[in-house]
C-alpha cells in the first residue's frame, strides 16, 4: 500500500475510536490539521508535522547535516504556507545515533527558523541507531485556512514558481559526487534541493486573492495536483508545467521537493495584481480545473501521477 | 555530556541566532513550551513534544506496539499535565521499519488518545530502519501555566501518587522473559511500566490550589526534583519517598516512567482540599523547599540524582 493509503487507513481507524480531531475542525489529510483556537473566535491554530530520515530523505554523502536541518524545518514550515498562514513556533525532536554532529544540525534547523520567521521553542533529543528529525510546526490563520478541497470547475490554476529545480539539483550533486574531476554542481539548482524556500508570502497572497485551494508541490506536480483534485473532486486541464531552467518536464512533474505551491482560484480572483501588491514575483497560470475525478491532462494526454511516495507499511 | 547538557547547549545556540522564542514566552527547558495565544490574551498555548525509540525507551519482547504506542502519546500529554494545562490535538510521526505493525501501533496511540481526550488531528508516517514515534501535543492553559521555576523556601512539596511502579513493572515483565515457567508479573505493576496515565485532572487540581512550580516524574524522583530545584533555584528537604507496593525506594527514587507530578504550594495552599474537591486522591506530602541551591536532602542524606539520562551526542 503507499504512503498516502496507509495513513487514510490509520487515520480512519483513530476517527472510529475516537480518537480523531473534533467535527468542526479539519483534521487528517489536509497540509495541516486547522483547530478553531480559542473555541468560538475566528483564529485558526495550524498544527503540521514532517520526519526526515537520514539515507531516505537527505543523502549525507551528497548534503550536509546543517542542509538536513534546514530541510526539516522548511519543509514543515511550507505546510504552514500552503493553508495561507504565518508559523508561530516549531519543536523539534531528535533521533541522533552516537557520533552524530548535533550542532551542525541545530545550526541548519536554526537558520532555517530564522529564515521563515519560526522560533524553535522545545524539543526532545533521544539516542537511536539511525538519524530522525521530526519538526511540528505551529502556525495561525486570521479566518479561514486554505484546504485543498475547495477548487471548483472554472477556476484557473497557478503555481508560485517553476519546477523541477530540487530534482535537477539532485541530479546533478550525484553527478559531482560520481565524477569529482567534473564541474561543479549549478549552486542555485543544488540550493534548490539543500536548502527549499518556503513560499509564506505566496501563500498569503494567494489567500489574500480568494485561493479556493491550495498545496504545495513537496511530493511532485503529479502527485500533489492528484491530491488537490482528489480532495475537490474535480479534474484539470493543465496547458503548460514551467520548466526551472537546467531541469527536463520529467523532473518537473514527478521529481518533488520543490515547496512551490499550487492552487486554485476563480478567473476573477486578482491574482496578479495580489502578488504584485505584495511585492511577489507574477505567479504562473498553468490551466484551469474541470468537471470530473480527479483526473489532469497537460497538453491533452493524461498527467502521470508520478512523485514521491514511498511505499511503507505492509 | 548528559542528554539535558545537550539539549541545553544547542538550544542556547538557536537563541543567540535569533531562531529561539520570543522575549515574552516560555521556551526551553520546561516540561512545555507556553506561548501567548493570541497575543495579549489570557490564554496560553502548551506545545510539548516526545520520541519513543524501540529498543531505548520501549523493549518489545517485553511490551507490544500497542503499548508502545500509548506510552509515546501518553508521555507527550503528562507534560501538559506538569503545566496544569488540558490537551487539546496531538500530531503523531511514525518513521516505521518495513513490516512493522502500524495498525497495532496506532491502536494504542488512539486508545491514549482518547483516555486522555486529545484528538490526533494529523501526522507524518516515513521509512526508517528503526521505530521512532514522535509525539507533539498541543495544549491550553486559562492564564499562568505552572512552570518548573517558581518554588520558594517555605513551600511544601507533594507527589500525586507513589513511585516505582513503573520500573518495578519493568523489572517484572524481565523476570518472566527470563522464567516463562515463573509466577506472571503482577498486572498493576506491568500497566504502570506499559500503559502510564498522566495525571491530568491532578495537575489541574494543583495549579487551582495555587502551585508554585510542578513537573512530572519521567525522569525518576532524584532526576526532575533536581531540574525543578535547579530551575527554582532552591534546596529541598524531603522527610519520605513514597514507594508503590512491590517496589524498592531505589526504583521509586531512580526508576523513572512513573508520570506522577512532583510540585510545590505554599503552607497554606489548600492542596488537600483542592483535591478533594475534585473528587480526586489526596495527594502525598514529601518534604519542603528551602534556600539553598538545587540539592536535596532524604531523612537528613543527600539524595542521588539518579534517573533516566541517557548519554547522548559528542
Amino acid at each position: 500500500m503507499s504512503e498516502f493509503g496507509v495513513i487514510a487507513a490509520l487515520h480512519a481507524a483513530l476517527v472510529a475510536a475516537g480518537a480523531g480531531p473534533d467535527a468542526g475542525d479539519v483534521g487528517i489529510g489536509d497540509d495541516a490539521a486547522v483547530l478553531e483556537w480559542p473555541a468560538g473566535g475566528p483564529l485558526r491554530l495550524l498544527v503540521c508535522c514532517d520526519a526526515v530520515v537520514a539515507g531516505v530523505h537527505a543523502d549525507l554523502a551528497l548534503t550536509g547535516l546543517d542542509d538536513l536541518g534546514w530541510k526539516a524545518l522548511a519543509a514543515t514550515v511550507s505546510d504552514v504556507a500552503a493553508m495561507g498562514g504565518r508559523p508561530t513556533s516549531a519543536v523539534v525532536t531528535v533521533a541522533a545515533p552516537p557520533g552524530c554532529d548535533l550542532p551542525l544540525l541545530y545550526a541548519g534547523l536554526g537558520a532555517a527558523a530564522a529564515a521563515t520567521g519560526c522560533p524553535v521553542v522545545g524539543g526532545d533529543l533521544v539516542g537511536a541507531g539511525q538519524l530522525v528529525v521530526s519538526v511540528t510546526v505551529t502556525g495561525v490563520v486570521d479566518g479561514a485556512a486554505v484546504l485543498r478541497s475547495g477548487a471548483s470547475p472554472g477556476d484557473r490554476l497557478w503555481l508560485t514558481g517553476p519546477l523541477g529545480g530540487a530534482a535537477a539539483g539532485l541530479r546533478l550533486l550525484r553527478a559531482a559526487l560520481d565524477a569529482p574531476a567534473g564541474p561543479a554542481p549549478d549552486a542555485a539548482l543544488a540550493a534548490a534541493h539543500a536548502r527549499p524556500v518556503p513560499r509564506l508570502a505566496e501563500g498569503r497572497a494567494a489567500r489574500a486573492a480568494g485561493a479556493t485551494a491550495m498545496i504545495d508541490v513537496s511530493d511532485g506536480l503529479g502527485a500533489d495536483l492528484g491530491h488537490l483534485l482528489d480532495a475537490s473532486g474535480v479534474g484539470a486541464e493543465l496547458d503548460d508545467v514551467p520548466v526551472r531552467a537546467g531541469a527536463t518536464l520529467e523532473e518537473a512533474v514527478g521529481g518533488g521537493d520543490d515547496y512551490e505551491l499550487l492552487f486554485a482560484a476563480p478567473p476573477d480572483a486578482g491574482v496578479a495584481e495580489a502578488f504584485a501588491a505584495a511585492a511577489l514575483p507574477a505567479p504562473l497560470p498553468i490551466g484551469r480545473v474541470v468537471a470530473g475525478r480527479a483526473a489532469a491532462t497537460l497538453g491533452g494526454r493524461p498527467l502521470p501521477r508520478a512523485g514521491w511516495a514511498h511505499a511503507v507499511g505492509p
